[in-house]
């Protein structure tokens, strides 16, 4: 999510291959150069892509040696999505060399950052390469399960709110998901990225025992009940 | 949806084929007999399968020479069902005949009312021609685009509400959908059948000019943002 001051970016852990087999997996991946870059990637969909898509990525930042692109090389937030989207269209195209669909190796990522020179933003990678970046007037991106989730986003958000607001406002949104579909869960990946520091800023875990996840998790329910009951009623 | 005292349905009227390509249509269908039986069908998926299962339904009901079973003479809602379930997949069937994909002929249907000896119930229809029927645990069916209206259903349901606030729900969660996603539009059909009456009960239209919509759909955005303000915030 974009703020006028910065980003927020929030990410769930659960990955599932059906229902009677899942578990916990980092979606969020981090690269930083203190005082230039700092760069963050979610990921969604097939997870041996993901975590091929992002190995990837990291051994060409960390190998000088190689010539390959490199995440912590290049110049603009543009060429950084250009990048991933190339890495996560190569996994895929790998996987499916063996003749089966690319459709079951797909997956997607959100990628957001700032770069010394430019503006902080984000960009939403398709499992085909290409990409969008993020506007005015679509300041967040979704991906993975979005559906449940979007309304309250849509309703509540707001470019000058507080990072408070904005971390309160997704957890809500996670919330009504986790509450909907079995292929999200908690624990959350939270980060907030203050515009112009060009640090990682505050990653936090949230877990079910987190105190304050609860009281808005079960004060959400509450709300929305008494909101619910100052509506205008439709006579029938 | 299921209440204490009686069904509550309500269906949209978007239909498309692509974004360049929507229009209106009524995807509710009631079949009467004072005093005796009261069935109303919902239907989501492609329209050719759905308007084919309607009619084949009603041309069934109202010819007295056609010995094929009746949605007007099944002794059970649960026989209703059956017979909804084989004309739908007969019609999918039969569109896949010249060798395409059934899964583009899919569509499915909700099937609720009351016949004499019986309670009232609600079951789902899939694709295949089974179905579900409503349980106290799972007291609402959606079929079409589910799952932005889900969240508010899920937390504001009350099985011993009243019509009222059942319309006003149904109208919020159709809202979060509509504001969300473009296959879903107004105006909305409404029926509200009241418990061992076995009268078609109020039947509405609800279309973008009636104010207590309007009221409803704007204060909610008013509601859900206040209720917001008052969750704890998370400490960043």
């Amino acid at each position: 999510m974009q703020l006028d001051h910065g980003l927020v970016f929030m990410s769930d852990t659960r990955t599932n291959a059906g229902v009677d087999n899942f578990s916990t997996s980092k979606k969020m991946f981090h690269w930083h150069v203190p005082g230039e870059r700092m760069i963050t990637i979610m990921t969604a969909g097939n997870l041996a892509t993901t975590q091929a898509m992002v190995s990837l990525l990291r051994e060409r930042s960390i190998t000088t040696q190689d010539r390959d692109p490199s995440i912590l090389r290049e110049a603009t937030m543009f060429q950084i999505a250009r990048l991933v989207g190339a890495t996560l269209k190569e996994v895929i195209a790998e996987s499916s060399l063996s003749g089966q669909s690319a459709e079951q190796f797909a997956a997607s990522a959100i990628v957001g950052g700032q770069i010394k020179g430019g503006l902080p933003t984000i960009f939403l990678i398709y499992p085909q390469g290409n990409f969008i970046e993020i506007t005015p007037d679509t300041p967040f991106f979704q991906i993975g399960e979005t559906k449940y989730g979007k309304p309250i986003l849509v309703r509540a958000y707001d470019p000058a709110m507080s990072f408070e607001d904005a971390v309160k406002l997704l957890l809500v949104s996670f919330d009504s998901t986790v509450k909907s579909n079995l292929s999200v869960g908690l624990p959350f990946d939270l980060q907030i990225y203050e515009k112009d520091t060009f640090a990682q800023g505050r990653v936090i875990r949230i877990d079910e025992h987190d105190t304050v996840y609860q009281a808005i998790s079960s004060g959400w329910g509450d709300a929305l009940k008494e909101a619910f009951q100052h509506l205008p009623s439709y006579k029938v």
